[in-house]
């Protein structure tokens, strides 16, 4: 006879009750930890301090209890799927037949750019995705990863990383969505829709306010107050949580105003639970619970640095059990934490397990493998060259020299990222988020450097390589030659940016930060040199980040932004370069003009700007955010809103017409902002409120309507309630936050209101 | 008969109760602002967008009322003191005359680096105090600097500057006293102290939280919450009002978590007049009441701006009187703003006055008048030069090579700064304050350039000086001539740094920030050329913040760091390369290794550092905090703490023995370090807690004891109380914040308390 909890027939929460009740204090705090077979054998940081904790960690030992989750079984090491798959369902089994209660554990993955594991399609960074200003895209390139990581094993997805850029020095901006809230809700929540549409968890990360440490340094201490975390950094986990429907959050490793996430129980607990109704579970960041004794030095002992943990609301310790194990068990067993804590988080796991069939009894680990699983099949391919092409931003075309005339004689393709079939992956793709990059081992997957795709698209050209200088390193031995062949060619493109890595490892991703924006290495002298040569420039920058580029404005003949665009970039990028795909990236950060002076985003208040009156320094970028050219232009005409006046609880559609006025099929990204001109406190000059990427045909108009609930308006004010002012509001619709093509003003009426919680994101598009 | 308000027999409250109840709306409105006599004739900017607001002000108009304040009367146009003295009791005597109440004004002036006016001593700029950690000195200074002040008709003076630094780019950090908060509110104090003794109204700014601004654009919103404000940005504040008696605060121009500083009327009211019981007068920083509705946008009109700033509790519109004028009269006479809150700010303002003396029948400007007075006299040129030489810093000496021999030979003196006789003035030095820099235009006081005073050192040496390039300018065609003389030479003395100015005229000041922290202009480039003669080179840094030194250290042969140290700054810096004077500064904030990477100060917890296992960058400084080399050395020895145990309550004595183990006459500043090496929250990896200058002579030993109560191990924990915590606290006591030489553990038991405000400085030195 089953056993209740195993009894899929029983309601979820009396089989969880039923087999708390059965669980020993070892089994249940087993039930919060994690393991991660084979990571001792890995060189080099795949977390921070990896190499301080993991070495130590005895599998068979970590799961005799059980096991909450297992972690990465894929992504430390090169494997096959299906032996993966095979492996990881050997695991399962050996799991459920050496321990009492025989429960099987929650395997996580990464899967940022895609399963992190080799032979996984690897798609654009989310730089990318939110440069394409796309999330049904977005939404259908994270079900795709979510199948593969289900068909393979897989329960839990660590992304997406749901921080808002606030300093672009800091070296995790590629995994991010840009620098706008609301551009990282809708894009980071389509994301989740697809990987939970798979059946896979979707882990909102990091919980919250990392991205703003001071100087950009990794872990470094965030400077923040309250209204900005709730206007800037929570609006994404919000409307992820509840428009997305996340089943897991994970904490941020820093300090916000002096207190570590992972120990604050306001947020963690206060916040994500009472006040928005979280149910998943909370896991930490990799050693982030054993971090409050040894980084933030808030616990004397790994049982204090658990209970700390446990008691502000973390459920699982990842990626190993460290201080939830013996330490923690220690202090429950004397008292000093009530065990009802460990309870409550144990019931979050177990209620996880029973809805992904865990607990059922019968359940094999087995049926899960597939062996002719392909995990980078053509239509995952398609979807990751089509959210490429459409990542790809044009910064700047001033010679009018894009797209390449086909009849281009001679190009000389220069720079360090122009012919290595790993330049355009990042961070979190395999093997580069596991390995120090080895020439030539790839991930096994084709890509196909820029030199190669841009061959296959401009088949009459003679394309003349040279590297120039490395990305990183400081030699310039190489510039010569590379300005020997821009000065023959009839044009220059050079393709310069970033090596992703970790922890010092790449120039950008975890680990990976700077001091300034200068581009990496002597790229700069490079660039500087072949502008020298008097040969057109087309300056490609593939990057993580967006590096300063003020001193090339209406120097090179046309600039082109990527950020890492996957295994589809080289054909992407080459696309764009011939002419075959028309541009219609936008920008989700800015730009900047100069290396120095930052940090700084498009999303301030008037003296966060320009103000020359008061400061010598003009923090205007070179590109402003949601700047991205085409080769076709767009007129935009007849701004219309459903009405002039609405009451502070009401809504509205704004409406607009675009017309394709050019000869080419193209997409535009119309964008709406907001502006508040005076309100009781200061308010950003203009915010993102709504997008719409429109296709139009050559001569096409289309009709684009935006519906916004004032709630969108909401802010944080001195009470910190977030409230919608009675007042003026300018509406401003465009083609970037500094191209704005019609202005309108609508009125809200009646008393100040404090903003619900219901309609976070709810701007739907209606395209005519 | 003198009506009561005017009879100085009568009670100060009754009188000003009798005096506003004569006002008219009108008049108290007048009590409320201040008119700027003369400043439409100064060309460039004084203030802040001075030239937007100041142009329509006519001085009769303003005043016809009466008058609250008069805005600088000596501080835009060179005028001799007498004649200056003259012309400010002509003013009052029209203010006087021509009024119906007849109540002359409140004269203010600058004063930060002296009485900021023609032919008046030029002391060092406030971040030299704080290198000499000396407040005793600073106190005697200010007391120099007030009694000119008095002895022409001012009445209030606009410092000190009590902002911590946070970001070493923003201009003003000259103006500071550095990063570290005891020793802001301690030097602050001092300097509130010898003001307020003079008779001087002192005033605090910016109140509060000004330097935290985003990427140190002067101005810009700053990203702060309630835990780091309290614990780095008040104390200060706190202490210069509990302990110095400062009787006005200035506001702070940035919004601070979106607040701004002028509308905040938790901070302005509730904090300081409700929590801390300040009785003074809050004045606006410059058009700072104007700027809520151009610049925050938080108001529609003058009028609206100026309610909202008078209910926050600004009683004074400084410099003129825009909206406190007629746009808030007619808002009070529509009912819009309660008079009450015109009454308030009025009795506040005519209390001062009642204070003052301008209240009593018979008062007469003209007795104020001293036709022979000097406002440089040779008692405050002494303390001018002990100060600038108890301020200068010895960074390294690697090479032994100072002080320089007597018989040296040659001596190659190169560098802006070495032969301009201006180059040692702070930017709020006059003319630096007032007019755009002309060559030549002193400031009417004697100050000796580095090549003349290092001439009357070393009249042996053959000293021969070559510009080799300007400050700011790129201008290389210099470098050349200053190379082949640095080739020739036996030393070669290369002095660089800032040019300070305002508003973007110079390298430092007010308006004047920087992206990065490499020499301004091609200062860089000349140290290379000179480091490449191999003749070895004292570079000296004289300059208004720290600039990164991180490639000079070790090849250099000795690094001298000075902050503007004023008209004897000459004659201080030769002393010390001559070895006359033995140098005793010490770094007030980091001299920093990189130009890029900040913001980051010494005053952090564990992940704000050196965190390279989660991190690729550094921000150790090249020169920690408190650094400074002497031609001497000293021996720290015999730490003895008055008790091992203490109450989280109490107090304890802490002691050691310091002896001067050299052969010549020095002064060591012995530190006190504390640090919390786990706690509720992360805690400041160091933090100092003390400090003591002492004096010894050769062989000399002393007891160095520092008195500590618990309170000023407080901090803010996670409900926003400030707590002192039991536990254990380690005490460390050196000659710099890396250089510990003694360290101890304090225990506190009993229950965690919350601290009193009784004790914000209270740390006793004793010297035995």
């Amino acid at each position: 006879m089953t056993t209740p909890w195993a009894d899929p027939a029983c309601p979820r929460d009396a089989r969880v009750e039923a087999l708390l009740a059965e669980m020993t204090l070892e089994e249940k705090l087993a039930q919060l930890g994690s393991a991660w077979p084979g990571v001792e054998h890995v060189s080099g940081n795949v977390a921070p301090m990896q190499d301080v904790f993991s070495r130590h960690i005895d599998f068979a030992d970590a799961g005799k209890n059980g096991l909450g989750h297992l972690t990465r079984p894929f992504g430390t090491k090169p494997v096959e799927p299906a032996e993966g798959a095979r492996r990881l369902a050997a695991t399962q089994r050996e799991l459920m037949d050496t321990t009492r209660l025989g429960i099987p554990a929650i395997a996580h993955e990464e899967c940022l750019t895609g399963f992190t594991t080799h032979h996984a399609t690897v798609f654009p960074t989310a730089l990318a995705w939110a440069a394409a200003f796309d999330p049904a895209l977005v939404e259908r390139m994270a079900r795709a990863i979510g199948t593969s990581m289900r068909r393979v094993g897989v329960h839990q997805g660590l992304s997406p990383v749901l921080d808002v850029v606030r300093d672009y020095r800091w070296g995790r901006v590629e995994e991010t969505l840009g620098e706008d809230p609301y551009l990282v809700a809708t894009t980071g929540t389509a994301y989740v829709r697809g990987l939970e549409s798979a059946g896979i968890i979707a882990t909102l990360k990091h919980f919250a306010g990392y991205s703003a440490s001071k100087g950009a340094r990794n872990h470094a201490p965030v400077s923040m107050g309250p209204r900005e975390f709730a206007d800037v950094i929570l609006p994404p986990f919000e409307t992820a949580l509840r428009e997305g429907g996340a089943r897991s959050v994970m904490n941020s490793y820093a300090d916000v105003d002096g207190v570590p996430a992972g120990a604050d129980a306001a947020l963690l607990t206060g916040l994500l639970r009472e006040e928005w109704g979280f149910e998943g579970t909370v896991v930490s960041d990799y050693w982030s619970v054993a971090f409050l004794r040894t980084m933030h030095r808030i616990a004397a002992t790994d049982g204090e640095a658990g209970a700390r943990a446990l008691a502000a609301g973390i459920d699982v310790e990842l990626p190993d059990t460290l201080c939830y194990g013996e330490p923690l068990a220690e202090l429950v067993r004397s008292g000093a934490v009530p065990e009802e804590l460990v309870d409550r988080a144990v019931r979050r796991v177990l209620r996880q397990k029973a809805d992904l069939g865990l607990l059922d009894a019968g359940y094999a680990p087995e049926a899960d493998v597939d062996e002719r699983i392909d995990l980078d099949p053509p239509a995952h391919r398609a979807l990751a060259r089509e959210l490429a092409e459409h990542s790809v931003v044009l910064l700047d075309n001033q010679g009018g020299l894009l797209p390449l005339a086909a009849e281009v004689a001679s190009i000389a393709l220069v720079g360090p990222c122009a012919n290595d079939p790993n330049a355009f992956f990042g961070c979190y793709s395999f093997p580069n988020h596991v390995l120090p990059h080895h020439p030539g081992y790839g991930n096994g997957v084709e890509a196909l450097p820029l030199l190669d795709a841009l061959a296959l698209e401009l088949p009459a050209a003679r394309i003349a390589y040279e590297q120039g200088c490395p990305v990183k390193e400081a030699d310039r031995s190489g510039i010569e030659a590379a300005v020997a062949e821009a000065a023959r060619a009839d044009v220059c493109v050079a393709v310069v940016g970033d090596l992703a890595g970790l922890f010092g490892r790449g120039t950008s991703g975890e680990g990976c930060d700077v001091e300034d924006l200068a581009l990496p290495g002597v790229q700069d002298e490079l660039v500087e040199a072949l502008l020298a040569t008097g040969t057109p420039l087309v300056l490609v920058v593939v990057s993580g980040r967006p590096y300063a580029l003020g001193a090339y404005a209406g120097r090179a003949a046309a600039i082109v932004q990527a950020f890492f665009p996957g295994e589809e970039g080289g054909p992407a990028l080459a696309g764009v370069l011939s002419g075959r795909v028309t541009p219609s990236g936008k920008l989700p950060v800015q730009v900047p003009r100069s290396p120095g002076g930052h940090p700084s985003t498009y999303l301030h208040a008037p003296l966060g700007g320009n103000s020359q009156g008061v400061s010598n320094l003009d923090p205007t970028p070179a590109y402003p955010f949601g700047h991205g050219l085409s080769y076709t232009e767009f007129a935009y005409s007849a701004l219309a809103l459903s009405a002039e006046t609405i009451p502070t609880d009401g809504e509205v559609e704004i409406g607009c017409l675009v017309r394709n006025t050019g000869a080419r099929h193209a997409a535009e990204v119309v964008q709406l902002y907001t502006a508040d001109p005076v309100a009781r406190l200061p308010r950003p000059v203009v915010q993102l409120t709504g997008f719409a990427r429109v296709e139009l045909a050559p001569g096409q108009e289309r009709r684009v309507t935006f519906r916004l609930h004032t709630d969108r308006l909401a802010y944080t004010g001195l009470d910190l309630r977030r409230v919608v002012e009675p007042g003026e509001i300018t509406v401003l619709v465009g083609a970037s936050s500094a191209d704005i093509r019609l202005t309108g003003t609508l009125h809200l009426t009646g008393p100040e209101r404090e903003a619900g919680h219901d309609r976070v994101l709810g701007t739907p598009v209606v395209l005519g």
